[in-house]
């Protein structure tokens, strides 16, 4: 199994009036760790999956726990891997750690169908996703 | 059981490059119908019970299934009830519709602890909030 | 002079790392007020304008003065006034208030550019969005 | 003068109906410089400066002049510099370009005031921001 994991850096505005990061935001950070897959390792930048090929993975299912909470200043590790892949639908697993050793801070699972951007109908997963996201199955 | 519904509108700013509402999005829109309640059923607005009472409730687990996007313009119906409480837990169930009688675009369940701001410790839910979670016990 | 203000809420997770709201969201505030008075002035909500007419009114300068910060659970008043009117450019006015007899929090100008959303082009401000910018004129 | 500029990716969510990026965000684009220049340049990330010594450096006026719409997928450089330094307050100019040498697509003039985070009284700027400021005054 070929590992993928994006830094990203917690911000001054993404905290809440409890002083952590606001929670929905972990799933912003998943996000970018998903743009930043695509861009290294699918080899297609998202704007260009999405703005070129008219094809993009909106969301159906998303569920994330909270183990920690996160502060202005952390220096995330978010890793990525891919749980199952059906014909159109990808279970993304997501590991969001506060240093390179700590234990996960968060962990979630986000399934997202790929979609014809013009129509929103489900399209089977274009070969070169599914070769990437074969290449990041969780496990192997 | 009493019912509670906030009422949310989708900005222009709140859309993705897919063009409909991003899917982290959807946690926030649940978070205001949390802070609204807190101001119209728990009778302490949430920054008071936050920067006064020093009480918050941080998310440990969130999951959401996601129907139908939302688009900019779109005025939602974000209900909130209570699933379960235990004595520093409590479940909240949301669902989100873009018109009274439509089916939910979204559902979800998010588990939050009620702790001490000053230690992050849990504590027992306070009996102002206690009752106003009972009244809205999903089913009753 | 007609006038025209919409009421926006301070929420948990639009404040800083400082306490207080991010100064960029001051901006965002500044917007829902535009979007709410084209619904409630302009008689054509903008999303509607934007997706059905093709037309945007996006901004060449902003500029902003912040007199007070503000703090989460704040029911802002903000008020929105035209400055001058072009032939595609408009001079908004914005000031924004913690209550209603307060003087303002926060000023601001900002000037947008009438386009066509297809080319992003300047075309003339629509006739019927041109009245409701000339009734709201500042010191008429 | 020193020169420095931090790179900023736009993000799948950080543009508008209009398919670009949303305005007030550029503000934040600046706000994310201004807090590498002080991991890179002062020496103390700015949490720590807001955290440990409770100095914080509120905005007091921010203007923009917006020259091209950004995209989902630019790779932005946003450069930083000093036009004033006074007791308390500074002036930070920012200049963000699409590509290393395009000419900019914004630029901005941002006040900010030192000040006491515990009181939000001003205070003189502390001597190791003055002299990191000092090298990277405009023109010099």
């Amino acid at each position: 199994m070929a590992r993928y994991a994006a830094s990203v850096k917690v911000r001054f505005s993404e905290i809440d009036r409890a002083g952590i990061v606001y929670y929905p935001r972990f799933f912003h950070y998943f996000h970018i760790a998903f743009e930043e897959f695509f861009e290294d390792r699918v080899g297609v930048p998202y704007h260009r999956l999405i703005d070129r090929d008219r094809v993009g993975f909106p969301t159906v299912h998303a569920e994330c726990d909270y183990r920690e909470p996160l502060e202005f200043g952390d220096v995330l590790r978010v890793g990525i891997s891919v749980e199952r892949i059906g014909r159109s639908s990808v279970v993304f697993l997501y590991r969001l750690s506060r240093s390179p050793r700590a234990r996960p801070a968060a962990e979630a699972r986000v399934t997202v169908v790929c979609v014809d951007m013009d129509t929103f109908r489900p399209i089977p997963v274009p070969a070169r996703c599914r070769r990437a996201f074969l290449r990041h199955m969780e496990g192997k």
